[in-house]
């Protein structure tokens, strides 16, 4: 062996240490990942409604107790609603608020602002453009590895017999994101429908605010319980 | 008798074979009008959808057909129709376009562009106001004597699963029409609820247009014969 | 004289009392007018601006004290604002709320509502419209022998380089009542003119609001002196 | 020299010339890169007026004239319009559309559809959402070494005395971009405020369309020669 193939076999061992060692630091962290991963992080990602799923009553402060309740400990639910969102704002402020998070799960719940502001301040969304932001969410968040369920928006007023103004708009956005999670094989949390079913139900009186809502499209109690079941039904077949 | 007293006599002679010629005379328009009255004018009261119902084969011209067919010769049918037109546009034109026309009955049939125009010029009726003007129109005609059928707004947009743009809104509209004519004891042909419902039994496809309309809003052949038939069932039985 | 033509006379006779009676009371009632007629009775009529007017700071209020000040009594300053009102509100209402009260000048001041509207609830006023129910006033106080006195509309936002978000709307309307002064030869009081340059003059720090008005579009102390003294310029030269 | 360590000292030889060729290669490419770097390539990022300004009179095509009659050779104009584009669709698209096409610099206009589409769909931006998303693209070009130049929103109509209809609020939006270009010291074509002189000076019939564009918005040939000079004057001190 000469001393430059000497050096030149050194230089490799050399290497081959901190190829190893970093196999190493690798594998560690994979094991701790794989630790942490049995807490599943979940991030609520939407507008007023889940801005105020935080609060007390709130519906995601409701699924934190039933789950507590029945002893299920490996869910860390995290909201991360903003009031006046579209699903534009969502795409703008994902990788702040949601990726860099590193959550495992993302629920999207959007949409009725999209709708409302049409007639508020002339500022919704076109539907072919809701379409097409609410792929981008989706494809980036899959893109990163994380999970992700899909929510029909609720409700603009509870009238049941379709008078309520944005109901046909709103139903149409709804369509757009139930094609959607056909399309991408997504588990979806259809609440625009199961609330529809529960007003025909339980809103005899057909008034257009007060039975799942405070003002026709944020949650009362009973409004936040009912979501909170609904959206666990769905959740917790998420592997 | 006095020459003074003679004169005076004769001028009442005179004034009295006037007022009988004037009592002739009146007797006689009253008595023509008598026979004019068994041909019924109905004036169709609306907006471009009416407009083109005077067309070859819209829906007036077909009800025209309908009834010579069945050897009913005592109607009158005439259009009133102008594109654009919303609730308060038949107030403004109602003395010129309907109530000097001295009809026997007027059918109302407006309500479309009202709620069409929030989104695309911004300039679409509020509710309030439209009920407002709605009953204005209907007490003028009744205070003239004139008998009055209600319609309420068929459709924008044929989808059967209330996902059409303005379902909702349309809906709230329709109902308003619904409690006028409930209020008033008026009699109404509920084109919204026809539509709806034959959409739901011929529209399988749930396209949004092409059924009944040309482009979701003016009738198609189809849709002219669909409501010629509707509006006859209820105007015929109008005495 | 017989009995008979007697009778005649006398019939002839009290019926010529009564025409009398009649011709004097309409010449008293006639006189008496004349003297009230020496107090002008002003009719304000508009929107939420207006019906703000009648309140102990507004704009009606501060001009019955000036004329007081002045020593002028012959005025009678009546407000006829409803909130929210738009033109052909004004038009619906002017039978009951104007006519019937017997004024010498109607004074209109309306159109923020027919602009603002499009896209707080999408139901403004289309121009063309606007236009025609402007006209259709107008007309209908001159058959009536009212005066009639024209306002545009001041702002919707206070800022002074055009850059309110309704400046280019609002300033079309403003043009349209314009034009219609010029057509119809009526008085007018420009607002929206004399408002922008009191804006430019003294809204140095271009804000928004709290120059001449509380919001934006409802006067405050200083907004109420300036519509004051502005209408008033004008409305004094109506004879 | 054992079998084995000639292996690894041929397998080693043979890396390095791998290594050095690979470091050949990227030599010749930067060389080449500095070469191509001597043309500025330039994309246009904006909506329909962008789109259009490709074809044969486009402001892009006669710009590529212009500076081809002046002997400059060392630009790249690159048109990436969209119809119907605000703001946030510019964002959606910026990594496939922009960055994908690695630009020296980016001139961004936008801004017509953000006003336009309030009124005619209710689905412009809010003016809060288009600074944000517009500060976001500037963001991420600099982030990638682009260098950025923005340009205000020209006309929605082209009266000079701002009654266009969106004058008001498309002023405002302007606004929002002097204020970044000021923040974020970027050079900026003004052609909102270059428009509005022109209009002032040339326009004396106050026409809504026809001086420098076809139909209110989109440039006719003066508009967009005008445009072309306008644009070149800011774009050519870019170094």
């Amino acid at each position: 062996m000469t001393t430059k193939s000497k050096n030149v076999y050194m230089n490799i061992t050399n290497k081959l240490i901190w190829i190893f060692l970093f196999i190493g630091v690798v594998l560690l962290m994979s094991f701790l990942r794989d630790t942490k991963a049995k807490s599943k992080k979940v991030i609520f990602f939407g507008d007023s409604i889940t801005q105020m799923g935080v609060q007390p009553n709130g519906y995601i402060s409701i699924m934190k107790e039933m789950l507590a309740q029945q002893g299920i400990t490996d869910y860390d639910l995290v909201g991360a609603g903003i009031g006046g969102n579209k699903v534009y704002d969502l795409y703008l402020r994902m990788p702040d608020n949601v990726i860099a998070q590193s959550p495992d799960i993302v629920v999207i719940w959007i949409g009725v602002n999209d709708v409302w502001h049409k007639s508020t301040y002339g500022t919704g969304t076109d539907p072919d453009k809701f379409e097409k932001f609410y792929r981008a969410i989706i494809k980036q968040l899959q893109a990163d590895k994380i999970k992700v369920m899909l929510i029909t928006p609720a409700v603009i007023g509870e009238k049941n017999d379709y008078s309520n103004q944005q109901d046909g708009d709103l139903n149409k956005y709804a369509q757009i994101i139930r094609n959607i999670a056909k399309d991408t094989d997504l588990p979806l949390c259809d609440l625009h429908a199961l609330f529809h079913l529960y007003e025909v139900n339980n809103n005899t009186a057909n008034v257009d605010k007060g039975v799942l809502t405070l003002d026709g499209v944020h949650l009362n109690d009973a409004g936040n319980k009912f979501v909170a079941e609904e959206i666990w039904k769905v959740l917790k077949e998420i592997q």
